[in-house]
């Protein structure tokens, strides 16, 4: 899947997963609302938000707020959220996955980036501004223009990052307004009773057979990690949902797509806080804290609401409290004495879950030989049945998704199926909706990018297919893409290099003819967790690439208005053979997970070097191998068939750059042979 | 040259350019020096620092400093420092140009990165411990260890980046020490009337013909940028050397290579105030910076010391200052409120400096052509010459430099010439002294880093020869460094893509069989001013690319003990063409500024691709167009037939990766003929 547009502008700008190029400077197109006729003209989308505005700003007047600034995040710094966290979305009525809403006593606006801003023009109604940029000076700019000297400026600090915070900290500083941390969410106030209840699903344990290892093993080498750090930390403070999934082998199901629930952890040398709601723990999981109790491997239950209150007491002793900034929220962070944090990008326990294991990494391995196997079946249904033009974008989604079910251990999509057609597809992020979805057909290009979650692993891949004639530009874009996803993936490269000084080489083969694509390269994977797992990853707040990292590697290409195209595969960093050695640890490489062929039809081979045609080759045999025994196992002979014909070997010397040189040679044999003939 | 060690510790680990891995924890190997014997044994080499330790810890009694803190920068930030500035090298004898020191009442200490730890064991005597590290955090700790807490610690802020100070601040903070800045230099007061006094010779205008713009046309694009700028600065603060001096066009020679002069500039939107010894102005000069007066683009001179107090005084005002904070002093940034400051990494004179105009790329251009001329006779003279055995490091480096020095325009080394055979050049900053200098010999290889300062341009170019017999690794080592120049010169690549996302190019062929270097991969260059011109370059502090910048590129491959070899050229980053167009702005590329043939003799032709071979191919047209004529005229015909022969075209057939194709119809080729003429 697309890796998210990260929080941080810069990042955005970089690395933003909307096709083609994010605008810096807010764009002047016309809005599809019109608003300066009365009664204004909305789209029917758009959402009446008078009434819940005047109930914000009724809040608002009570603290004292001039000005109340709204994020799109929730107290974890979810890439998903839950409904009851969708603030923004009841608010404004936008329901994109990233904005900022600012509001007043007179106005009204949402920041959003150039992905939605369409989205945002059919959703808001005339009470709010749409400000197309995401940057914090433009939000502060704003600011200052609304709210007088002397004005409090308000937000909920749970639900802005460290570096948010100091962001609007820094821009409103010095200029007469202060900016208020208010521990009472207004818009939830304002929400009030129509506001979704918490879940009260089942947290469960995960079955012994689906963990790398176990709870204690994994307390046991975080508190490893403490003693070894220099600053000799006292505690661990985990507020992403998935440590504490991962450290514990809990999972739930709190967020749509990720099997997380509402927590956060506390882990001292000697204590271990896990606060959550006990009720929903299920009886097994139960069991399984309280094994250790009384001693130093007895997780003590805490509510979830006592987080602040908790730290509060710990830190007041001779304490040093070990977090990471990037999954840390300011509420939270605020609350320690600088003197007594330790801060580092991520937490002992997000590095830790970063290197698989072993028997994690067979796991991933497995799971993706399964799903390879619903993928094939997919691209061989679509290939039957596209040509009677039955088949649209929903159904396609549905049905790869209900073949992913049906596949041993399965737990469902990890993402919401981006199934797109044609034009549909230059949109990075496209996901099709039952009733506005485009017919397939084998006059255009279709991409599919879905994953799905396994007991045993979490799996992501793109393929991208054309059923019928493809353009000239198509299959050169198509053929680059793949050049820069095989670039990528034969890579060596010496242990701890970072992503993102590596990930040029998905995107030279474009580069080398004036194409590019505008979202990141890479993303890490979780066993049965996040389908976009930090910190790993070609980004550049993604830690060194080390043995054990899973990742994906996602070049594309992507042309508004008619076609898109991204190829995707999750791999394994492993330790590569090199033939010198030098330094002290061994180079590292990729082993490739995903398992399913490309598109031929789409492949000008002349284009590929022999390397690449050789690797892709032995990428081609190695699918054969792990996923053939697994289609004739699940009885699928016809898909077994398909998978042998689409992973024929190609002709090596039919490479491009061998052309030069074979030429001369082969004409002159033909002249010899012409000669014998005559 | 290679890029220097940046002072953040993490630039260190990840671009030192000391050869092989950079270790990161202090080292236990034996010292040089044996100071539990009495009377301890010490090198010849190691200065006696017991007087002027005494004489510092008088000064810190008085200021009631108990540790004091001595960098190795100047108040500039400059990488090459005058003899008045070395005062690291005084207190302690040692005189490697990277390194801290710390002095108690009763404790010394310096800390150093392991190019510098044999030289530092010979140079300091058993008052000093020696640190192996550079880590902040390290020397904290010392701290905290050495000075009971309620203890002030204490340092000239002048002599420390912001980035510098605030480590320091972090790593005591809350620990019971006081960091006091000091605005008196301790080590000053010790060092008396010993210390060197401040240069007196001229500082001179750049006649026009080596200009590139008027300073008064610079002076007015640095107006546009404040006023263009979001904040709407009124102030530019300048505290690095090159960048007052290219700002103005004056030239200077405080510093060794560097042609620039002690100064300080205040630009504001109505004023130009240069601090400067204004005495050591020419007259010619002195009429350019006046010829404005009194107006808007009337430069007022300052005395160099009056500095901090004009900016105090200027920033009592309404006003915004905008520096860049990698060349700006903790002392300097202290003077400004926070709120009147306007802070970016580079001040907008480095970025502007550092995008050449067409005029300033003609000359840089040119002067490279000249220098090649030195380069090539000084190929053409070793070969003649080593075979006699006559020749060594030390001869080899003056030959050079005579030679740059005959060149029109020449001003002499751009940098200490690094001039080393066999196993010196492993160490890749190894210079030669007089005495104790290796003999050449085609026995071994030699590598030569060489630079020249000429009016219109700075120069830089590494060679490495072997005029015997090399082994295969070294063959292999060297078509594997040069395959890594060329595939990072022949890169198409867009707009603004940041150098540290690309600099792998140049490692990957390496990479593949294991090898790496430890050092950056290129720095920016000036016109007459620095060898390292930030902020261009390939490492995580450089800005991103863009037309007009030129830069070195320079892989390597080192092997301890045994040999060294690095190819430097100089490059211009140039507008690519391209078959598609995407985005607003046109893709670039790399245009060769060096024009200097490679040692054939160390090539191995089955290595490279054929695209490779057909651009080494078309350098080498370049190299015959542009250097054929100079020497020509030069009337340097030895040379000019050395040239030619030197830069015939390589066979493209021969190329590696077209072998296995070729081979087969070369071989059924070979049965025809066979058959034919049987």
């Amino acid at each position: 899947m697309c890796p998210p547009l990260w929080i941080a502008a810069w990042v955005l700008l970089l690395h933003g997963c909307a096709a083609g190029r994010v605008p810096q400077a807010p764009s002047t197109r016309n809005d599809i609302r019109d608003c300066s006729v009365d009664p204004p003209y909305l789209p029917p989308t758009a959402t009446n938000t008078t009434a819940r505005l005047a109930a914000l700003r009724g809040t608002m007047r009570t603290h004292g707020a001039l000005a109340y600034i709204v994020p799109s995040t929730d107290a974890h710094m979810s890439e998903y959220i839950s409904e009851r966290d969708a603030r923004l979305g009841w608010l404004t009525g936008f329901t994109g996955s990233a904005g900022t809403a600012v509001v007043t006593q007179d106005k009204a606006a949402l920041w959003t980036d150039s992905r939605y801003w369409t989205q945002a023009e059919r959703e808001l109604d005339c009470n709010w501004e749409l400000q197309r940029t995401t940057s914090i000076e433009s939000i502060g700019m704003w600011i200052l223009k609304a709210v007088p000297a002397g004005g409090n400026v308000s937000l909920d600090p749970f639900l802005f990052s460290i570096d948010t915070w100091n962001s609007y900290s820094r821009v409103l500083h010095g200029s007469g307004r202060t900016l208020i941390p208010l521990e009472t969410n207004l818009v939830d106030q304002a929400w009030g009773d129509q506001r979704p209840l918490p879940s009260s699903t089942e947290i469960y344990s995960l079955p012994a057979e689906f963990t790398g290892s176990s709870w204690q093993e994994k307390v046991a080498g975080i508190r490893q990690r403490m003693e070894q750090h220099a600053r000799r930390p006292t505690a661990v403070l985990l507020s992403g949902l998935e440590e504490t999934a991962w450290l514990f082998n809990l999972r739930g199901d709190d967020i749509p797509y990720n099997p997380v629930f509402y927590s956060y952890t506390l882990l001292t040398n000697t204590i271990i806080s896990l606060f959550v709601e006990g009720s929903r723990l299920s009886v097994a999981a139960r069991e399984s804290l309280r094994s250790g109790c009384p001693g130093p491997l007895c997780v003590e239950l805490q509510e979830y609401g006592q987080v602040s209150a908790h730290l509060r007491r710990y830190t007041q002793g001779n304490v040093t409290v070990w977090l990471g900034t990037e999954y840390t929220t300011y509420g939270l962070y605020g609350i320690i004495p600088q003197e007594k944090l330790l801060e580092e990008n991520y937490s002992p326990v997000m590095m830790a879950k970063a290197v698989k294991n072993a028997r994690e990494q067979e796991m991933l391995r497995a799971a993706h030989v399964r799903d390879a196997v619903a993928v094939i079946q997919y691209l061989l249904w679509l290939e039957k049945t596209v040509p009677q033009g039955q088949v649209d974008e929903f159904l396609g989604a549905q049905h790869i998704n209900a073949l992913r079910w049906a596949q041993d251990h399965s737990r469902g999509p990890s993402f919401q199926t981006i199934s797109a057609s044609g034009l549909n597809a230059a949109l990075a992020h496209y996901s099709p909706s039952n009733g506005s979805s485009r017919t397939l057909s084998a006059g255009e290009m279709y991409l599919f990018d879905t994953g799905g979650q396994y007991l045993d692993g979490t799996t992501d891949i793109t393929r991208t297919v054309h059923w019928g004639e493809p353009t000239p530009l198509q299959k050169e874009a198509y053929t680059r893409v793949l050049m820069g996803n095989i670039d990528l993936s034969r890579l060596v490269f010496p242990s701890h290099t970072a992503g993102r000084t590596v990930e040029s080489f998905a995107r030279r083969a474009l580069w080398d003819v004036g194409l590019n694509y505008g979202h990141g390269t890479g993303h890490g994977i979780g066993n049965f967790l996040s389908v976009h797992e930090w910190p790993v990853g070609f980004q550049s707040n993604n830690v060194p690439l080390e043995a054990g990292m899973f990742t994906s590697i996602e070049p594309g290409y992507y042309r508004d208005g008619e076609f898109g195209i991204r190829i995707e595969d999750v791999v394994l960093v492993v330790e590569a053979q090199t033939e010198h050695q030098s330094g002290e640890t061994p180079f590292l490489t990729f082993e490739m997970v995903s398992l399913v062929p490309y598109d031929r039809n789409l492949i000008d081979l002349r284009l590929l070097s022999p390397e690449q045609i050789r690797y892709l080759n032995s990428y081609y045999e190695r699918i054969r191998a792990h996923v053939g025994p697994e289609l004739r196992r699940q009885r699928l002979e016809e898909e077994y068939e398909w998978l042998q014909k689409s992973t024929q070997p190609f002709p090596v010397n039919g490479a491009g750059t061998a052309a030069a040189g074979t030429l001369v040679l082969a004409s002159l044999l033909s002249v010899l042979l012409g000669g014998l003939g005559a």
